[in-house]
């Protein structure tokens, strides 16, 4: 870290918009499902919050020809502190600008991480304040918790896939003034990398994109705080057909509880169980997880996380979800004619991943 | 059923004994990690229960030469009950004889299911009375919860592997009075039977051996009662090189909470969280999961259970575990030669079953 | 227990009718909050069942002048199992008629307890059916669970105020082949009784009114199975104005997790966490609180029971429920002018319940 | 807050010391029943720390004629940060001296709160390092998670009572820049206020104390992070006659789900669940309570506080805790002869918390 008033100036994630092909079924998934308020409606997006967001929105729904992560913002700690973080970048040669045209937020700087994901930085918020018959009994508490699906609380983290690792770390830490918690390493080359600002494991990790592709969100989180919801959640998710993928399960890294679906328009999106581990000591190491831990470092329990969706699919994706499992899925001699990205990505994602107990279909 | 009479004249799971070819490991896993309690010695034999098993004990661990178990006794509803099932055994040639050499119990009657397990049925019981200490203060509960590791309630069921699963379920229903709440068929021929005596989803589960094997155990299983506990067993398997097969996710068919982990010896035992579904209804249609749907009945979370074990892994088996799951993880044209054994489990296993997404390391 | 072919003769508790004098907030209580489905309206009559309820109705509410308990209904084991327990009771004298009026089941015997609650037999049902939209993946569900509230999966037990508790429970057990589990003493009166047919702790409960009244219901319980529910269920009663007596705590008495609310109506109603202890031993003893015991009897955790209504309120009950507060509220010599009842109720309770520390609002 | 830079200046609670009249059994509770691992021992004091503490020791037990907190220790976010804290402070006219005499940490600042509790605050800490067979194969756990009990993860935080909750709330903010998130005012004085100098609800709390005292110590808490823990605990408590005192339940105020128990040498303590609400909106609005909503603030769900202990028992204390509550127990006009001390608690505790739903034992 090369600039110690950093430390603190970020607050924390404030939003995120996802793009979705399949607007309704994406709304729907977002309200019926994880009981998110709808807040306002424009042009061709929806903005919701979780019944703890404490701004006007913290997930904007956007219809687009592909799934992915339009942009995510972090809020600053004050106005100087954002004008401070816009500086280091300007100073580090990373382009930006100034837009003001988001509901509910002020002026906001917009730039791009060194892999391409559309970044925001901004400090004037409107707080969400809820009608009489929304005011919960518990004050710290923005809105009541809602009586449908299984409600998260508010947004959690972000988990963007990179090419390269390492340079986005290296500008969330210099720039932005995050400190990495953890680390996985697979000999010399970082491929994975959990960073915060405050005492959360993470507010934003980075994965290597094991298929060279560049800017893809592995997926957005949302928070529960309650490891039983994800039992509930996940129960509802099989029954009303809402495609699971892995959890519930706890990762070694973050020792975070994770139960990861499809929603309907193609991104992963993350629930939250419990708060992880809480990173209070402030000159703590980076811990670092070698290929020889891996297995632990992905998943506790018993989880298996498949190598042809969690090791291989972000958004945006050149195929459909389905599709790019049916891709990927195959494997080995007798299988059909060798793809060129399977192969890529065969080469590229590390043998103890490929051979870890907590991973499943990966090739022989 | 064809005996009307026979329906609760066996009350429930009374004791199972496993043999171990590391009897100080397996002691040491069920009293250091599950929490129970020591109540006898005996030669090689060691005598435990949970503190909410009402007799002397529910697992006897007897040093062998292999794993597996040594029998499972089921306690009738009253003496007469008792003579009534022996009556019925006979009279369906049955074999078996009466013993009365086990500690804590009296007078057994002993013989073997249609697949060769060995069975018993007993009323004699010495009950299970805590000195001082021990006492707790909730009086439904015979001895105070332990203080060590994540302690299992008591004994919850047994799962038995059969090379055929009607007639096992055939003979619980008509000799033993049991109904079959859920099964699975395959086409025509059933592959699993969950059977009860009571309101329990079962007390006692069979399960076609996919290897042609004859007599062997799938798993005995303790009960929670409590879903953290498995989430709170789990990391504590993990951390003390326990080795975790599945789980903690919940099963569909019993809606059962289930956490699969091999005790030292190579016995499979599963923690089983809450109560799952109760039978009340009590002319209620056995469910059958068709092929179709096993997805949801092996796993409503995103649990895989690996094709390698879990599908062909009972005690006694003829390869150690590490060994079996070494050869039957090689799959495919490019594999070592082909084992017949695996290659007979290939073609007994259900293509559904292979390509579960329920289903881990499956053959391509 | 005087017949034993009773013991298994009553299989569960179908169902229970609640007269409410607020229809519309009682009906919105069981679908808003507690998550049932409606299935038939009749009359000043609405049905509704848990979604894990096997039957067209576990409760009907009905429009009334006072809340209270229109009967219960206990479901036979079979056909000839209600015959018998039908020539039971006449042959004990007590007086009944068969009828057949009710939506979704056939004939029934109804009759009262000695203490003068409406009670009834049945054995023909019609089983529920889920349309195709509710039919979930987990074939033992006969619905899919609701995205609606905090949904409960069923009924549970019944818990019956009675001036003599040892007539009731000795006509449980003589007529209808109940065994008691648990039972509380005041030196040689019997205060409660806990009473089964099957394995659980109890589905009719019975405990002495202390203000010496008859035939009331202290509360109707239905069923999450998992403790968290109650968490989740107490913040949505205290946010949305649901009047909460006590809990979530777990009784000493059935090992239960209780949380105890007042229905709009004016009807106590429990719901129940995770399923307590089962009572899988067949000839267990009784277990029997003496009054030196009866702090971990009434609440294992820090929870108190209020005196002023725990103790003196069911329903019907002369006065509303705010106004029964204000009356039995007010102790002591600087009270205002003693009133008779609360005076009786005062000696009528024992002294170490006004004292337990698991009971709050008790007299000086 | 006067000082912008003060706000990230403290890192969090890094130890806190207990004093005992009863040493062993004061450690046996720490050890046997929360799981705490002993790491030193010297002179009459005894170093613990929970499995995820980070440092050498969170807790020192200390044998003491009275029960109280020796001292309690922040950690600054850097050397730097200390020396301005420190600074802060002296400009304020706070005494303190420098010390270097604990086990484990370096030079150590000590001073007083306004109100007379020993405070510290540090940078220099050695980090605590497991041997090789108790390091965790998660690598953010600094241990493993012991076998024994019911192990509680780290410290959390300390609630002081004080004769002026304001001044102390000032200090914490002015010299260590503590943001309040809520506060509790009676009218115009504010009788609680808890504050933070992260993300967490509290680090620190403060409560006024009722009976005029100075200096106390209201809580010490320490974190499950696990709703379901509270339970595990509890029962634990109760069959191994650890005092209780309330809950578990949640309180509104910080959403804490909160434990008391009573340690054996008259120190209460807290038992922390979930991560309570988590502040990350870094200009949120203080929450304050005024006491029409104190209900709700004081608990969620059931659970009643006892007025004889919760608002009038802190440590050191005149009496015993029997004692204590033998006195404050005894109300009204018909109760022996009022002690002056009693009756100055019973008026200063304001009437809404008398007649609070969430207070029991409050007087007529």
């Amino acid at each position: 870290m090369t600039d110690t008033t950093a430390r603190f100036d970020i607050a924390h994630l404030a939003r995120a918009e996802l793009f979705t092909p399949r607007p309704q079924e994406t709304l729907d998934f977002f309200t019926k499902f994880l009981g998110m308020y709808v807040t306002h409606r424009e042009g061709q997006s929806v903005y919701l919050r979780g019944y703890e967001d404490p701004y006007q929105w913290s997930l904007k729904v956007t219809e687009a020809q592909e799934p992915g992560m339009g942009h995510a913002a972090l809020r600053a700690s004050s106005s100087e502190a954002l004008e401070r973080r816009v500086a280091s970048l300007k100073q580090g040669n990373v382009e930006g600008k100034w837009s003001e045209d988001q509901f509910g937020y002020g002026k906001t700087f917009e730039f791009q991480s060194p892999d391409g994901h559309n970044l925001q930085l901004l400090w004037e918020v409107e707080k969400y304040v809820a009608p009489q018959e929304l005011q919960s009994k518990i004050l710290s508490r923005p809105s009541k918790k809602p009586l449908q699906g299984i409600p998260v609380k508010r947004i959690d983290h972000l988990n963007l896939m990179s090419s390269d690792v390492t340079a986005v770390k290296d500008s969330f830490e210099r720039h932005l003034g995050f400190r990495t918690t953890e680390r996985v390493v697979d000999g010399g080359v970082e491929i994975g990398a959990w960073m915060s600002s405050n005492l959360l494991g993470h507010e934003v990790a980075c994965m290597r994109d094991m298929t060279g592709g560049h800017g893809k969100l592995h997926h957005l989180a949302f928070y529960y705080g309650t490891g039983q919801h994800l039992a509930d959640a996940v129960e509802m998710f099989r029954d009303y057909d809402i495609q699971i993928e892995a959890g519930p399960d706890k990762h070694g890294i973050t020792q975070g509880q994770f139960l990861y679906v499809f929603e309907p328009g193609g991104n992963r999106v993350e629930l939250f169980g419990e708060a992880g581990y809480l990173h209070l000591d402030p000159d703590a190491e980076t811990k670092t997880w070698q290929m020889a831990d891996i297995d632990t470092g992905l998943a506790v329990g018993g989880a298996k996380l498949p190598w042809e969706t969690y090791f291989t699919y972000g958004t945006p994706n050149p195929l459909a979800l389905d599709q790019h499992i049916e891709k990927f899925s195959h494997f080995g001699p007798g299988a059909p004619v060798e793809d060129p990205e399977v192969l890529a990505a065969e080469q590229t994602i590390p043998d103890d991943i490929d051979h870890s107990r907590a991973v499943s279909g990966s090739p022989v």
